[in-house]
């Protein structure tokens, strides 16, 4: 079976994985990028944590010596079901199995002015943007004598109360308090302001109370203004207009309010759902197609313990393409018995800063906060990480960090002062 | 004394830490970028050895704490020395003393279209462009199906036998030996041919007639093809001419054959000499002024030593550096001895490859190669690189990839084929 895998995101990559030296597959993974991006520390790489190719990982190493998996770096097209086709920028490849993971990107709701002038983190590149900018706008701040237009060069949004805002969040008001007035002398940082609006009535809403309670408090600690049932109406590059009527001035909105998920140009549109997703069965299978299928943020099934969908997280998408690698290898093997896919939740976590994070497990209900969620935080990512070398490079970041206070890779690598589009 | 230093490179970043937190100088240093470069390490950014980061320091950092210097990220556009003011592209500043520490850029020659298609490697950004762009092309080789593009595409040609030559060639030798094949089994890297041109007569053309001599045998040892006296007169994107009419085809064209210094623009050309180097005397004091200097490989200075100019690398600017900070405090204090510049040369390097590298010192008279110069080489480029942090990252990097066979930093976050200029 020739199996196509566009994207290799979480799911892509694992189902390629599965996949990979397994006799009677033939794997070709098709990715825009050369390398596997891992989403959960954009914040870090944003805020000059970490470095970019801490995270990253190289598609091609993980495949060195693969008998059957070859790579393509490639956009993808079109689709073309009738003759088991797809087409990219470099050439058409065919399939007898073909897998979209494509994932989510940033969902701006259709308002194009906040699209163009705020920042989305949801590649590594876009938050390598993020911490240009960062510095760059700081640096012009020194030259900058008007009262008004210094505060609004100082005020940081960040719109989207999820684990991606609150991580920001954190880890800009750490900047703030530690790192900052040690690199710019001559800026008052009092003046510095990094505001979380969420449009719900809580930080953390997937998580529980706990979580959330203790995610507001950590926060407010660090001086973050966190504004609830706080809907953002507009950004003109200047002024981020409420839904209240209220206004904040800011030059730097980051918006990590929603996703919409990556439908491929031309697909077939009566199979998009809500939240611009894929609807599939509990097989992974598009509905209406014999051999198309879609998994992780990308893909909505609903099962009877979640009949809204699941929600677009790494370990959905892992567990799908697990169980798409064994779905497959069933057909291979003439098997007709198949596993329906039952997502089984271990847990979510974030963290804030220094020592401070939350974790809730379902099964044993558990919920940890402070130091030890933050270790368990820690020891989770380290884990996932692919690659010996990134683990231990990330740890000796992490390590260096914490020790010495200064998150010390604010290098501005690109000249530019505006998100390129 | 208020100095204004234009250029963070060896020579002005050792001069502002000379003068930080010394009574009765107050220090602005203005770089286009926010870190400093650490150049000699630029050829293993370019060949995904090292991260970018690793030889970048932030100058923010360096001066964490300093009661006396101040950094501007800025581009000098005019000098304006009848009212003693240095105009930049976001303010105005004045000095008493003025450094230009600007270094020295790539060399066309006038070569226009040279210059639009070859790759310069003169910053970090430079660097990384050569990367990105070596790895795009392997990518779009794999949907090549014509012989002769296929062959143009993996040959690349270096133009320029010096050590950032030579040290490129044979980083991309090792790359090909070990790494590209793994990466790429679909393509034969049999076919892969890395040129490298020189228009004299000999390899390291600077260091002694044995460190020539061996670097030639690393190099061709590691399938490097060397051409000495060997002129190139264009390269249109496709082909490279020879003076000799003979034409080489080729994708990639890294030039390192010349520099220029970085002259700031508008600055009185009557001061300009060969190689567009400023004309100082042995205090680095530019003639014809009484408060601009000029140090490092921007500064042109005769000494009957070195009666045609001083090499352009970094000791001299450090040791310029030294002298002018010495000179500046004696001002300071109404000294009137001054000491004149006399470089000390304490030696040259060049390292080739694993396990292969060519030292000369000149006092003693000495001379190592192989496996001991590599040492030498390392542990002198790990003393040099700026930060304890740097230092590990570099040298576990090295270990990493020293054991592994492996330089895994092949990240494209760049998505673009040509240079940038």
């Amino acid at each position: 079976m020739k199996v196509v895998i566009v994207g290799a995101g979480f799911g892509g990559l694992r189902l390629a994985r599965k996949l990979n030296n397994r006799p009677g597959f033939e794997v070709v993974l098709v990715d825009r990028f050369n390398y596997h991006q891992f989403q959960p520390l954009f914040y870090q790489v944003a805020t000059a944590g970490l470095d970019a190719s801490n995270i990253s990982f190289p598609l091609r190493k993980v495949f060195h010596g693969s008998e059957n998996v070859r790579i393509r770096l490639a956009e993808m097209t079109q689709i073309h079901p009738e003759r088991k086709e797809v087409v990219t920028d470099k050439e058409s490849i065919s399939y007898d199995s073909l897998v979209l993971a494509l994932g989510a990107d940033t969902n701006f709701f259709g308002n194009e002015q906040m699209a163009r002038h705020s920042f989305p983190m949801k590649s590594t590149a876009e938050a390598l943007q993020i911490r240009h900018s960062l510095l760059q706008n700081f640096e012009e701040c020194l030259a900058i004598t008007d009262h008004d237009e210094l505060q609004r060069r100082m005020n940081i949004v960040i719109v989207g109360g999820g684990p991606t805002g609150v991580e920001l969040a954190g880890a800009l008001a750490e900047m703030k308090k530690y790192v900052l007035p040690k690199d710019y002398p001559e800026l008052d940082f009092k003046k510095m302001n990094i505001y979380l609006l969420e449009g719900g009535g809580k930080t953390l809403p997937t998580m529980t109370e706990k979580s959330s309670v203790q995610s507001l408090r950590y926060l407010e600690n660090l001086g973050v203004i966190v504004m609830t049932s706080t809907l953002v109406k507009n950004y003109d590059g200047n002024k981020v207009e409420l839904a209240d009527g209220k206004t904040i001035d800011a030059a730097t909105v980051i918006w990590a309010a929603g996703v919409k998920g990556n439908v491929p140009p031309g697909f077939d549109k009566s199979k998009v759902v809500k939240g611009n997703r894929i609807k599939v069965d509990r097989h992974c299978l598009v509905e209406g197609y014999k051999n198309i299928y879609a998994i992780g943020d990308l893909a909505y099934m609903e099962t009877p313990k979640y009949p809204n969908g699941h929600p677009q997280v790494a370990s959905v998408a892992i567990q799908q393409a697990e169980l798409l690698a064994d779905y497959f290898r069933r057909i291979e093997r003439k098997s007709t018995r198949f596993y329906e896919f039952e997502y089984i939740d271990k847990g979510s976590m974030a963290t804030v800063g220094r020592n401070l994070a939350v974790v809730d497990i379902p099964k044993p209900r558990l919920h940890f906060g402070g130091f030890l969620a933050w270790l368990i935080w820690m020891g989770l990512h380290l884990m996932l990480i692919l690659g010996v070398k990134n683990r231990f490079f990330v740890f000796f970041n992490w390590l260096y960090n914490y020790v010495t206070y200064d998150q010390n890779l604010r290098l501005i690598f690109r000249e530019f002062n505006k998100p390129v589009k």
